[in-house]
């Protein structure tokens, strides 16, 4: 298991940077209010393909060699990967196969094709998902970019973090949701190695809580196909994001559906931009936990805002 | 009726500077495909108070004589005029009551209250709502800030194009939407002032087309109580804004209902932004008139973001 370090961080920025934005930061007077921490936002949702997962996606395929080029890249991924790795596969001219559960957003499915990609559908678990892989590489010879268990990945998102404490001084925390932990590995990859003494908050959601069970357990504990309206959040903790996790973690919290819901729409509402479900845990973590964020400098990251505007969680039915 | 000039402007934005945004502008590729032409959207949903209309707002409490502070201002409006006054009196700490019809989105009525206005409610209709605020005014004696017939709201919206100018150089055209002419008189006068060679295209509803007649017939045409889900844009043209329609607008276009949702959904979807329907007028004109935009550098001005979250215009029923 190779653990990349923060020259990878500064070659993957270099190498993706004519095919990524560079998003800004928001921020919000009442919701600074409302927490009584200085919160600031790094809108991912602006990215390109609408997440930051393009980040390492791109990272991967364009460190790829000239002899893989012709069979392509191949994925599995509950979105936003599966997105990202066809847009960045688009823009070098390679081929892309994504597998993607049947009961992924149909904005991510359409996304997806939209940038080339071709889909082959699994049942919403990572026993199916990681079977019908196994075809599509047999098939294709495909170069596997795992969504966030992958040095190049992890290297590529860390970049999101070396922006972020680029463009705002003095941040003493950084919350960003944990699903397998590409984001937060990538977080912690740039901040133990630029400014240490940041805490490194993971937000994810109780219906799917396995990387703070894992957290508390200090081992990697699997769900299977845990449900929760973060559809990004689902997957589990690999080897290489766990080393990560357990090494720079402050610490893994939680927050319920409903709690979620509410951070998402209140982000809608006052900072006027989309983003998915999963990116409103850090928020509803916030809320839930002031006492740890009070009084702080507190970057969020907005991490993707892909949303099937016909299927909103707040309208029942 | 006095015309404002482009010194008043100048003056407006050095006194509202400290309580208002210098909203982003914003890109999108896809966009730029879809339309042909180059886009740069001003993003003033960002804005204080969610809309631009802080800006004139603003600009008319603020320059408000000592005298009147103790009885404050009032007005009548469909919205964002509404909060924008209550924003702006309530950062200087006078009274501030405002006219709003009873079918105004809850939104807006509660973000109102928010911000310390109190709301009279009166009927949808133009007629209704100037006897209603004629016994506001004689209750309390206010300072009167009319939504956009007024040169310090006019001139203070003009800092809109101002910075927008700025902020992108090159622009060959800029769009906004037209409900009484407020922003579009703001836009004349700056531009008219800086850069006249850049023409202005105002944006309509179809089912409120009363500037579109106006500026066919020459002469001011009112509706009284037009029906359109861009809510911002019912009111009709009065004096000090005809004044600057027919003197500097380049053409008055309109969409259909179902062309500013489409234009709405379509923004938030690959923008990732919360818009009004009135500021998805300007997208659907250009994506309608694409012989006149095709190949130019066009502005966008996004008016506002106070949208009721629970009843979004694509969700039938």
């Amino acid at each position: 298991m190779y653990i990349p370090v923060f020259d990878d961080v500064i070659a993957a920025h270099d190498r993706i940077r004519p095919y990524i934005h560079r998003t800004p930061v928001l921020t919000s007077s009442f919701l600074n209010e409302l927490t009584g921490a200085e919160l600031f936002f790094k809108c991912e949702n602006f990215q390109k393909a609408g997440a930051f997962k393009v980040r390492g996606a791109s990272n991967a395929v364009f460190g790829l060699s000239e002899d893989m080029l012709e069979k392509g890249v191949a994925t599995h991924s509950s979105g936003n990967h599966a997105l990202s790795l066809s847009y960045a596969a688009g823009r070098r001219g390679i081929p892309c196969t994504v597998v993607m559960p049947r009961t992924a957003p149909q904005a991510k499915k359409d996304a997806v094709r939209g940038y080339g990609g071709r889909i082959v559908e699994c049942e919403p678990s990572t026993t199916s998902r990681e079977a019908v892989f196994a075809d599509v590489v047999a098939e294709t010879g495909a170069e596997f970019v795992h969504p966030y268990n992958d040095p190049r990945v992890i290297a590529g998102q860390a970049t999101c973090s070396r922006e972020f404490m680029e463009q705002v001084e003095g941040l003493e925390a950084l919350v960003a949701p944990i699903g397998g932990g590409g984001m937060i590995s990538g977080t912690c990859l740039t901040v133990s190695s630029t400014a240490p003494g940041v805490k490194i908050y993971a937000a994810e959601p109780e219906q799917a809580d396995d990387a703070a069970r894992s957290f508390k357990a200090g081992h990697i504990i699997a769900d299977d196909a845990p449900v929760t309206v973060a559809d990004g959040l689902k997957v589990p903790l690999k080897d290489l994001t766990w080393h990560f996790v357990k090494t720079h973690v402050s610490d893994v919290l939680t927050a319920s559906e409903e709690e979620i819901i509410e951070a998402m729409k209140l982000t809608w509402k006052r900072m006027k931009i989309v983003i998915e479900p999963s990116c409103a845990v850090p928020l509803a973590v916030i809320l839930k936990n002031r006492a740890v964020f009070e009084g702080k400098r507190v970057g969020v990251i907005i991490t993707g805002g892909n949303v099937d505007l016909d299927t909103l969680p707040w309208f029942k039915g």
